[in-house]
């Protein structure tokens, strides 16, 4: 395949620098570290397989001539100068996995990122201003259960509080894990942000938007901020058998309604919202008994924060209005709530004059998930594009993007990139 | 309150031998056996405090004149010889206790039966069939999960493959339990039925039927069979952030549907059915993950084996409509069926009659909880009247009869009986 010509669009896999052979190669090398013999890959934040699959890029980004930094998270940035070196454009993501993850997620935005330096280094192209890729550690948190916790640290997002309430698996807190990785508690407290004034990421989509379309890359139009819900209806338990239909307070018939009436809702604020019951426990749960209480986490995402906002108002009304029908109660409260990241309409003007050149046609898409972009993006401009994902599969070992979709993403972020620089 | 006239109706707690103070102090004494520090009674089936129980009873069963016996399975039977004595009508119920459960459940039927014979000792009434008290061993199941066990061993509805699979919590078999006991596997295997020609039950209501209409007592027009139908719908798990809205398989939402249009379809095959949803299991029941599958038992009664089972067609189509709908999977299995028993119009005419000579309005209310009865009722003809219960409420501390109540059960009990020894 290599070498080929990518089908339908206006360029190789071994063009303008780019290299196909390389970027897959380095796909497969990172693939083998932390490989379960039971399929996918296991290289959860701050582990020796991670702390592996970092070393291996720097090893790449210091041949590439970039120079290597680590911070004491374990955020690592190669850093190639630019004519100006007094700022710098930066673009990455991460090479941690999900337990049993795949091969793609946040190795295509740091491989793609090192191979755009790699394509000005075949050419001699020297940037206007420096650039720099980043490995975020710990995108996942798969570590302490707490995600994108690399970029947060980066941001200085992660307070005394919340370091305070981080466990791991095996119950060792963040200064533990911090000394065996090689660092410490204090240096992590006073880690600066860098010189960026723009943060770039490609990412596999991860959904079956770009699939559906046949299209191999897209533009993010907006990264979700997702809000929770904890939403509990309260009735009266009863026997099964001995409660006439017309006399119950079933906490569960509430939830149901109010589940199934749930999946309306969010187009009522915009096309790119949804709302999700993931995760409902009964009480007591018993089959001949009339559940009393049912709790529930409502998952409510947009990238816009206003329709967001909206959306959380919405349905903690139809709670209220469900349980008022019904006649029994409910509580409603917001446990967690992330802030959405929009792109600015001038980079999307650009991916979209980038895609038009290479033939693709240019296709907007929200990021309903959470990306390290998120956290950068609170202060600086971001911007990301999506890699088509196979079957919109991820998190699994099943996760799959082309190498034709691979180069074509190095492609978009290179002359996206390079836009940046000559601003 | 002893021996005041019961309020507005045309008996008295001491009348026609009927002693309130006797019964008062009998539901005492039983409630002392297996009282918990922490509030109610545990008496489980085969337990020592059941045993306890059941000699205490046999004890004042020998006083008033029965000659007691016990067989294989712990039954137990006081028989008081008629004129005829070839034959005998029978009542009574069960002592054993849910864990922390209350006084009245199973206890009242016992102690109404046998004050029944008390009153006729006390007037000279000799009956002209013998009159046999039954205590049913384990009704509540409480010893090996398997419900009204006594009473099914006694009508020889426990087979070789039930005994086969039984197991207590302590992991011990049946033949170890009733080696425990003082019995035997081989003689547990010949229990015979004994010459009963009728069964009666005094129970307490453990619903609110009859506190909703102010009555003490009620006629039961039917003990309902329950069938319980395991229902699995099984969509696409998919990321809560990155499936749009309208690309969803969502089992939750076709659960939450289904589970809420529930409740309007008892009404469309009888007054007296019911359906529940009291246990589900969401998968993976990640609060980011749209549902993958929902996993849920319907336990569906009703007193009349055709319109339950009309129920079950009709419950059974709605899962399907739905998934079909919702282009996701559904499956439908039965995993139990009891057969309804129905009361027949002349035993609640009688029933009728004798509520309205104590200016008792006679009110018909349906079994929804299965009894020991309901196993007699498959080849005997039975009856049954329900006591009010407080709130409703059993299978709790909190489990309430009034002393009044208790007696004008026992009055409708005894003129009942003696109606049949009459036939």
């Amino acid at each position: 395949m290599i070498n080929e010509l990518v089908k339908d669009y206006n360029t190789a896999l071994n063009y303008d620098g780019i290299d196909g052979k390389r970027l897959a190669e380095r796909l497969d090398a990172i693939s083998k570290i932390g490989v379960l013999q039971t399929g996918g890959v296991s290289r959860p934040g701050f582990s020796k397989e991670e702390k592996d699959a970092k070393a291996l890029v720097s090893e790449w980004m210091e041949a590439a001539g970039l120079t290597v930094e680590t911070d004491a998270a374990g955020n690592v940035f190669g850093r190639l100068a630019g004519r100006d070196d007094s700022q710098s454009v930066a673009s990455g993501s991460h090479v941690d996995t999900v337990p049993a993850g795949g091969n793609f997620d946040g190795v295509l935005g740091v491989l793609a990122a090192l191979e755009v330096a790699e394509a000005w280094k075949e050419t001699g192209y020297i940037p206007d201003k420096s650039y720099e890729v980043a490995i975020f550690s710990d995108e996942e948190g798969a570590r302490f259960s707490s995600g994108v916790f690399g970029s947060r640290a980066y941001m200085g997002l992660v307070d005394d509080e919340l370091i305070e309430s981080l466990r791991d698996s095996d119950g060792l807190n963040l200064e533990e894990v911090l000394e065996q990785y090689g660092s410490s508690l204090p240096d992590f407290k006073k880690i600066q942000q860098r010189d960026w004034t723009f943060f770039a990421e490609a990412h596999i989509e991860q959904g079956k938007l770009l699939e559906k379309n046949n299209l191999p890359v897209g533009i993010v139009k907006g990264i979700a901020g997702q809000a929770w819900l904890e939403v509990e209806f309260k009735g009266l338990a009863g026997h099964a058998g001995n409660t006439p239909m017309n006399d119950r307070q079933d906490a569960l018939v509430a939830a149901g309604r109010f589940v199934s009436e749930l999946e309306s809702i969010p187009k009522i604020v915009s096309s790119t919202a949804v709302a999700t019951v993931g995760k409902l426990a009964v009480y007591p749960n018993g089959a001949n008994v009339i559940p009393e209480s049912v709790k529930m986490i409502v998952d409510i995402r947009d990238i816009h924060e206003k329709s967001r906002d909206m959306l959380l108002e919405l349905i903690s009304e139809r709670a209220y209005d469900i349980a008022k029908e019904r006649d029994i109660d409910v509580t409603v409260s917001r446990t967690s709530r992330v802030k959405p990241v929009p792109v600015e309409e001038t980079y999307k003007d650009e991916l979209r004059d980038i895609l038009t050149d290479l033939n693709i046609e240019a296709m907007e898409l929200p990021s309903g998930a959470g990306h390290d972009s998120m956290n950068i993006g609170l202060e600086l401009p971001v911007a990301m594009i999506f890699a088509r994902s196979k079957a919109g599969i991820s998190h699994n070992p099943a996760e799959w993007t082309s190498l034709d979709d691979c180069v074509l993403t190095v492609h978009v972020l290179k002359k996206f990139i390079e836009k940046q620089m000559s601003k």
